[in-house]
């Protein structure tokens, strides 16, 4: 079973991910998509991101298909790809999920990972590590892009798509629906 | 010429097609993409829709492709394809005309049938034979998703997008909408 | 640089591409996608835009591939195409950079001019050249499905998308934002 997961940042994915990995133990895998493409690019001898972005766009397509297909062959019980479905960016909303990438990873489920605007706003603003603009206005716009990014994604490879509310306080509550969807079972 | 349409349970679909049916008469062609499903799967030795659901996916996704092959095979006058752009389902909103099928069908027209929240989830609540959700709320994102999943599949296809409104007492206008982006001409 | 530009009529699309041709002069090259597809059909004997219109579908698919890629061979320093993401005709929402389409042209962003829908109802109203739905009903549709259009074809390319605002006395700040989003440096 491999779901591929999105969310944008402030939402509370991690949370859920760990409530999820703390249930299921070693029979739930979690990769980030990032770190995939990132070990594929280090076999073309790319040693780090910046650099993996100014490769031509041809290669970066490339290594996002070879870590797409490593992905698609793997075993876990459960599998779960973490990621964005759209990533805000200077030239505008990037797919994180395009068609040459989730056809060639053949998912079961898409997942997005929502959130109130305005918890998301708050942890963004508490967050003081990081700069991200932790406006309502972009929070709500950043919100919808994941939707309508995902929705294409499902529609491109078939695969149904869930969006998952993350409440305050409620976060068991969202890792159970995300078991739920991937049909996990007890043991 | 032929048209998908689209629509989720308690627009009045059924409505608005047997009143195009009474207007056409034998030019129009009515088909339920699911039925054709069936039928495929059957020369495939399936007996019914569970054991049809339990199959490999891979083997789901061709019984689909040779059921939208043989739909754009098809030589009626006006044919239309009745299902749904997205099917509410435990693991999420599955798209009912994803980028294989609807590339496999090439249809000529897509067109949503879409109605008032308030009238859909009266609908629903009244019919005491079927068990659905008649929450406003959930009716509301059902509209929202049948629409952005068509958008999805129309930019796959190239094919057209339309959404006629079903208003409470205009069935007949919505089927002389439907007539029309059909190109229907009286003989 | 290949840009995709689309906008419903009346954003003020065209005041914004002016704006950035005075500041790029030579180094920026504006094609009309509609242009160069009939261009392309002139060469297959056509003569006018009804006659294209009336060729079989296949023939319409041929003639906006073989525009995509001669686009997509195009070697100017930064190159925007001029066009609409969805067109509303009597069939429906038309896909303007359908799948087969956006795929053959490879754009490096995609880029959606949008304005406050009284503006545009307000700019279509005064606009009596032209027969044009002005009602602010109408308009909020069309920029609606501009966007999910847009969103469907950057799923499909890769490639990112952005949505401008073109504000009221703020054309030269939106042209700076397409200028910034196209990566323009002066030299």
């Amino acid at each position: 079973m491999r779901a591929v997961v999105g969310g944008i940042p402030g939402v509370g994915k991690s949370t859920v991910l760990d409530l999820l990995r703390a249930r299921l133990g070693p029979r739930l895998e979690v990769v980030n998509y990032g770190t995939v493409m990132m070990d594929e690019a280090r076999l073309r001898g790319v040693t780090n991101r910046d650099e993996m972005r100014r490769l031509p766009a041809q290669v970066q397509r490339e290594i996002q298909a070879s870590a797409a297909k490593r992905i698609a062959s793997a075993r876990a019980e459960y599998l779960i790809v973490d990621t964005h479905f759209s990533i805000r960016t200077p030239q505008g909303y990037l797919p994180g999920m395009p068609l040459h990438v989730v056809s060639a990873m053949s998912p079961d489920v898409l997942v997005v990972i929502a959130a109130s605007p305005e918890e998301i706003s708050y942890r963004r603003a508490a967050d003081t590590s990081r700069i991200r603009d932790a406006s309502l206005e972009s929070v709500r716009e950043e919100l919808e892009m994941e939707k309508l990014f995902a929705v294409a994604a499902s529609n491109e490879s078939g695969a149904p798509l869930s969006i998952i509310m993350n409440r305050q306080g409620e976060a068991e509550k969202a890792a159970g629906e995300l078991a739920s969807i991937m049909g996990v079972r007890s043991r």
